[in-house]
C-alpha cells in the first residue's frame, strides 16, 4: 500500500452511509477512527474494531486522511470550523451531499487552511457500499485522489472527473435529476393505468422494457444538441410532440398531470417562440436560457 | 384469409402515418382505397396502386373495413358525421390519437349508427410501420379485432387490451407520459452537465446505461404500490428523496429546474402530509387524489 496518508482513516458522520463506509474500511483492516455528533451511533462499529474519538479534535488529528459524510454543507462547517486549524497537511475527502457551488466553497475554505480537498458524490445506497454495483464520482485534488485510491476503491468504483471540485456533485445531481424525473414519469403512467384498475405491477411489466429501450434515443438527441442544429431532418418535431392530449387525458382520469404538464410547458414555450417544426431535443434550449455564454465556455 | 370484411380496406387520412399504413397494405396486395381532405396527398399512393376516392362518401362505402388516421378526435367527427349513416354494418378501426374518453365517445357514436368500433393506439413512428419494432394497442370490439387481425398484423405487433375502447389510448398515453417525462429528465441532466462544458453526447454515454439499469426499480415500486403499504422496510424514504439540493444546484448553474422541480412539489406534498418516513413510491398517492374509489373498481 503506497498511501502516503498511511492506512489509518477517520470517518466523520455515522448515519447509514457513513457507517457503511467505516464498516467497509474495517473489513479491509484499515485502522479506523470514527466520530458522530451523537456518540451512541459509534457503538456498533466500535464492537467491530473501530476507535471512537472522544472529540472532533481528537478525530481529525488521529489520521491524515479524514472522510466526512455528514448531513449537508452547513453541517460540514459546523463540525469542522472549530478544528480546521489543526488539520493543516491533512486530506479531507468530503462525501457529504452538496451542490457544486457548495463543494467549490468547501475546497476554497479547506485550501485557505492548508487542507487538500477532494469532493465525492456517492451513486449507491448504503448496502451497495463495497460491492461492484457502487460507484463514487470524485473531483478536486488529483493528488488526494491518486494517493487515497487504495482506500476509496474499498467502497466503490472510483471515477475522477477533474480538478473543479464541483464536478462530481454536478454529474451526480445531473444523473439523479434524470433518474427521479424518470421515476415520476413512471409513477404518473402507473397512476393513469391504475385509474382503470390496472395494477402498478402490470404497468411496470410493460413500462420497464419500453422505457429501457427508449433510453437508446438519448444519444440521438445528444448528437442534435451538440451540433446545435434542431432543423436537421429525421427528428420528431415539437409540434408533433405536443402533449396536451396526455395532460387532458390525465385530468379526465382523475390523475394529477403535474409531471407531464411540466414537460408540456417546455414544449409550448419552444412552439410559442416559433420552433414548432424543429426537433424535440430543442427542449434543451428551454432549459438553458443562457446557452450562448455557456457554449463559449465549453469550447 | 378469413377476414369477413374481405381484403379491401379504406384508409382515411394520408399524413405521414396514414400514408405508411396504406403503403404497408399495398405491399401486401390488399385492395386499398384512400382518401384525404386535400386530395393531392393521394398521388404517391395512387402511383403504387391505391385507389383514390373522389369523395368521403365513396371512400367509406368502397369497403366494409374503414381505417381512420386523422388529426384528432374533432376531425373524426368532421369527416365521418356526414356519412356515418351509410356505414351501417361496417367496421371502423380508429387509429387517430385521442384521449380514452374521446375513444369511448366515438365507440358510443359508432354503435348508435350500427358501426362496429375498434380503437387503436400506434406505438411507432411512420418508418417503423410494417417492421417488428412497431406495436399497436387495440381496444373495443373484440369481433372486429379478431376478424381484421390479418390486416392489422401487416402494420405491427397487435395487442388487444379489452372491450373498453378507451383502454388502448390509456395504455399508450400512460407509456408515452413515462417516455416524454424521462426524456425531459435526461435533457435537464444534459443541460446541467452542459453548464460546465460537458457535451450532451458525453452525458448521454453516462446517462443511458444508468437510467436503463434504473428502470429495474419500477417493479419494486409497483409491488409497494399494489400492496398499498408505503411503510414497509427497505424503501428509500421521501425525506431522503428530498430534491431541493438538485433544484438549488440547477438554479445555481443557470439551468431551468422545471422538470425536477415538478417532482419535488409532489415529494414536498407527501412530506407536508406527514409521510416523510414512508417510501418514495408514495408519490403515486400524490398523483391519484381519488385512489380509494379507484382501488375499489380495481378489485
Amino acid at each position: 500500500m503506497t498511501n502516503p496518508h498511511g492506512t489509518g482513516v477517520t470517518v466523520l458522520g455515522l448515519g447509514a452511509m457513513g457507517s457503511a463506509l467505516a464498516a467497509a474500511l474495517l473489513d479491509a483492516d484499515h485502522e479506523t477512527t470514527v466520530w458522530n455528533r451523537t456518540p451512541e451511533r459509534a457503538a456498533g462499529l466500535a464492537a467491530r474494531g473501530a476507535k471512537p474519538a472522544s472529540s472532533i479534535g481528537e478525530a481529525v488529528t488521529a489520521h491524515q486522511l479524514v472522510i466526512a459524510c455528514l448531513l449537508d454543507h452547513a453541517s460540514v462547517h459546523e463540525t469542522l470550523d472549530p478544528v480546521i486549524g489543526r488539520m493543516r497537511g491533512s486530506a479531507l475527502v468530503n462525501l457529504t451531499t452538496t451542490t457544486p457551488n457548495e463543494a467549490r466553497e468547501l475546497a476554497t475554505w479547506a485550501a485557505a487552511h492548508g487542507v487538500d480537498y477532494l469532493d465525492g458524490a456517492i451513486m449507491a445506497t448504503p448496502p451497495m457500499i463495497g460491492t461492484p454495483a457502487a460507484s463514487i464520482l470524485y473531483s478536486g485534488s488529483d493528488e488526494v485522489f491518486a494517493a487515497t485510491r487504495p482506500v476509496l476503491d474499498r467502497w466503490a468504483t472510483s471515477t475522477y472527473d477533474g480538478e473543479d471540485s464541483g464536478l462530481a456533485s454536478l454529474f451526480d445531481l445531473a444523473m439523479l435529476s434524470g433518474m427521479y424525473t424518470m421515476f415520476a414519469g413512471f409513477l404518473h403512467g402507473a397512476a393513469m393505468a391504475g385509474s382503470v384498475g390496472v395494477s402498478a405491477t402490470e404497468f411496470a411489466a410493460r413500462a420497464t422494457p419500453f422505457l429501457s429501450a427508449m433510453t437508446a434515443g438519448f444519444a440521438h438527441d445528444a448528437a442534435v444538441i451538440d451540433r446545435g442544429d434542431y432543423t436537421v431532418p429525421g427528428q420528431q418535431s415539437l409540434d408533433f410532440s405536443d402533449l396536451s392530449h396526455i395532460v387532458r387525458a390525465s385530468e379526465e382520469q382523475g390523475v394529477d398531470p403535474a409531471p407531464i404538464a411540466a414537460v408540456q410547458v417546455l414544449i409550448s414555450r419552444q412552439i410559442a417562440e416559433g420552433h414548432g417544426a424543429e426537433g424535440f431535443a430543442r427542449l434543451y434550449e428551454s432549459l438553458r436560457a443562457d446557452r450562448a455564454d455557456l457554449t463559449e465556455v465549453a469550447r
